[in-house]
């Protein structure tokens, strides 16, 4: 995969639009996420899953066919075919609505996709960052059971008393993990780096589902019976389509689900970097750019 | 997992009944697979997956709950808890049925519960032995597009022109495996020992699913980007329900899906342990027990 880590989660006002372009106005507050361009062809494309087009361009830090750079958000303007962006709801606020295009979509789609989207199902997250605090309040909206699930007690007061998770597990407390064995629906993995599998299927009951999100090129193992004994899956997912990040939109806005966010101005931008690197962010930096002397960056 | 290998696809004539018996009566030809007992009281048992029950008995080599030994089917006679006990329909050789008790349930289950019961579907049979051959046949009277997939040529005329597979594949054929990448819906994997999934993974497109049946120790493993770009899954699956094995039982009859089996004494009994060593067997031997000499054996 391409590293389009920044600046992919877009939201600004339309400027002009195109002689052709029906889906917008000037004045729309809209949307861009991850993709700005896919092939059409494929199946993927064909059905609404274009974020698994082989051909796929990144809004960031990739190439358009005619050779010219895709630049992402960091911008004070940006073109971009009207197929791969999304209207932000009146009344939310276009600082909300970034994080949602990319971390929200990335936890609605596959709960969503692995049927996983009712009432009632006991749900885990492991990971807090970006997307995990994502994955809690929409896990949450959909009236689920949350448990987050982490290496150390040092979230357990965000993660409950701040975000509404109704339990915390750390990993490294053989007991708390033994007692919850069998009792989640899912598992949503958001951890970034190498890890164990089993500790996580063995929270799984009859069915249940770890969906790992983390891109990790070392492989990662488990041994057949954590799977065959209970029917459970390991599955991935990637982001999400455009219409399920329009699909996310709403639904946030329906169930009152805001993004945890600090809005910055570009001039910070390089110390953003530095505490993103840190994880001291809570949970994601929006730099207001249009609010930005750019000459500042 | 206890290794039950041996005389779990039981068919016989009901003998006699207990007072509290109301499923059969005597005369009826009936089957019993690979599991006579559970706890019926924890989530798999009332949802008539028992066979996910931690406390499952197995048919052979284990212990009732008064410490009696089970002893599976290489007998005279057995006796069985009505709840784990299914028909044989009428007009079905009950050496036809036997195979379908545990090799045909266990391909049966994961393909209609992972939503891959429906025609037009392309799968993959990872290797042709007993539960795989099944696996061509049930595929192929779902409506399937079935590619065997191999590690030599040799099993390719068995597949293609006597079972009826579409297609054939040598996974060590670089180019041939190319040229299938992304082309199947899901891959039914029966190998039962340590081998890498990705060259399986490769061959699913979109929401593809790799099931594992293959009891394997030694951790199996992946990098998370080959799920993730794709929404594939890796499934495990375990035999199947008693309910399960009936619906079986009756897709099979009413599709005319036969078992390729070798019907033998119980005085061969010990060469045909020595032939399946060697995986000498095309693909099941079935003990004629009732027609045996049993002091032969």
């Amino acid at each position: 995969m391409a590293p389009p880590q920044l600046s992919h989660e877009v939201v600004g006002e339309v400027e002009e639009v195109g002689a052709e372009a029906t889906k917008f106005r000037a004045g729309d507050v809209v949307g861009v996420g991850l993709i700005v361009g896919c092939c059409r062809q494929c199946h993927p494309c064909k059905s609404s899953n274009e974020q698994y087009c082989s051909k796929k361009i990144w809004s960031y830090n990739d190439v358009y066919p005619d050779g010219k750079p895709t630049q992402g958000g960091f911008s004070s303007a940006m073109v971009v075919d009207q197929k791969f962006v999304v209207k932000i709801p009146a009344g939310m606020a276009p600082e909300q609505a970034a994080p949602l295009l990319c971390a929200g979509v990335t936890v609605y789609s596959p709960l969503k996709r692995f049927g996983l989207a009712t009432p009632g199902l006991r749900g885990g997250i492991l990971g807090l960052g970006g997307v995990g605090h994502m994955g809690v309040m929409v896990a949450k909206a959909m009236g689920h059971h949350v448990t987050v699930i982490s290496s150390s007690d040092r979230k357990r007061a965000e993660a409950v008393d701040h975000l509404g998770a109704d339990a915390y597990l750390v990993s490294s407390d053989a007991a708390a993990m033994a007692a919850a064995a069998g009792t989640l629906d899912y598992v949503i993995d958001t951890v970034p780096a190498h890890h164990p599998l089993e500790p996580y299927l063995a929270l799984l009951g009859l069915d249940g589902k770890l969906v790992v999100m983390g891109v990790i090129n070392q492989p990662l193992s488990f041994v057949s019976p954590m799977l065959m004994l209970g029917r459970k899956s390991i599955a991935g997912s990637f982001v999400g389509s455009v219409e399920e990040a329009e699909e996310t939109l709403a639904f946030c806005q329906a169930k009152g689900v805001t993004s945890q966010i600090e809005v910055v101005k570009m001039g910070y931008v390089n110390e953003a970097l530095e505490r993103l690197e840190r994880n001291d962010v809570r949970y994601r930096f929006v730099i207001d750019v249009a609010g930005s002397n750019l000459d500042d960056a």
